[in-house]
């Protein structure tokens, strides 16, 4: 059974990124996001399955590099926002980290890109719905190993596709920091009501070099009741008081 | 050693109660805020020992009723916000929960209010910072058996503390749902660049009925290293390439 997951890194006040330039900056490595997403990520940038993965030396065998490994070997296939395929094309070169198909969720249409290693990206522009379908035909007919659809990221198409119902399974790994400002995960309305939310199912969550590693299955969106047990049900005082009367 | 302790229930995206009311409503209980509020805290108010210090029968005794019990038994002073303090006053009644001396944070000078079970309510009307000292020298003057200043709330008055480099220990609980909009805890600027952070040290994060509980120490503010090591460091493809030209 093919289940979307997704997961992101970020600061314990929520940011995922520093924020946007407000003006021109010489490139992304020279503008505020930079700093604030390289010490979000610094857990996995660390990680030697991640380091192998991009072809870079070095790296720490570690709780947090099986967990990442574990998510390449997982995913058959990505859904990617388009922001993160415009930073990524670049730097991840003829052989990008992915090695299967990612389907990048754009309004600009784009002849499929063939990489080595197994990545293709392939333009889809009739939204995350349909990313997400062409995801889970793709793992369907077994073009690679990993049996998940595994939403890349950025923080934008997370988000998306959780307050669309899209996501199985999402894992938050916080990270000890504050920065103050920046890219928020939850930054929009999810087009909840005031008295609706979304439900989740927290699996234990792990503590690896102070990174908190936290999982949930995602429920529906329910109807908040108003907890009066409080202030509605007997007191002990009132009880007391009526006892004593 | 007095420490300074902050703790919070927040939803998955970081809210601590729904969305301030627009317009006039009936009363708190009935406007939007209410409900993710009870949502967030709920296992506070199912919690026996909670139930307990504010006369009301039943509960569950667990993991989640005796750290709330430590809370209460630690705190030897507490440091709160004028609005959390205007939503209590009248239901707390004439015997509140803190049993210690209480620092309100208040623009409006007000003679103390002296309640039964040894709380009284000191209205400061110098800042959050001369609130902290006053409490602390209530624990320093040890007119109640705990050793801690705990800030009581609300989430304002939290994120005050800690951008302010006020607080030594910081707990947060992470509740299992997404409200999607609400009083957010982090949701000013805490007054740090894009080049900076508040580092934090974590503890073993547990979770209970669902609820992840998380501890930080907090650290200072540290300016934040662009981690190039994914990027500058030799790669594998160029060594290899290079001992293969």
């Amino acid at each position: 059974m093919t289940q979307v997951t997704a997961q992101i890194s970020v600061s314990l006040d929520g940011f995922y990124a520093g924020p946007i330039a407000a003006g021109d900056v010489p490139g992304w490595m020279e503008g505020p996001e930079a700093p604030g997403f390289f010490r979000v990520t610094r857990w996995v940038t660390d990680a030697a399955s991640w380091r192998d993965r991009q072809g870079f030396a070095g790296g720490e065998r570690s709780a947090d590099s099986e967990l990442i490994d574990g998510y390449f070997e997982a995913a058959g296939a990505y859904v990617m926002g388009r922001r993160m395929f415009d930073a990524g094309e670049v730097p991840w070169g003829d052989v990008p980290p992915f090695r299967a198909p990612v389907f990048v969720v754009t309004h600009r249409p784009r002849e499929p890109l063939v990489r080595e290693g197994g990545t293709t990206f392939t333009f889809v522009t009739e939204g995350p719905e349909r990313a997400v379908e062409l995801a889970r035909a793709a793992v369907a007919a077994k073009r690679t190993g990993g049996t998940d659809v595994a939403v890349a990221g950025g923080g934008s198409m997370v988000r998306t596709l959780l307050g669309a119902g899209l996501v199985d399974r999402f894992d938050l790994h916080v990270v000890p920091v504050l920065l103050g400002d920046g890219l928020r995960l939850f930054d929009s309305d999810l087009g909840l009501a005031p008295d609706e939310g979304i439900e989740l199912t927290a699996s234990e969550a792990t503590t690896s070099n102070g990174v908190v590693h936290l999982r949930y299955r995602i429920g529906g969106r329910r109807t908040l009741h108003l907890d009066d047990r409080g202030s509605g049900g007997g007191t002990v005082r009132e009880e007391t008081a009526a006892s004593t009367a």
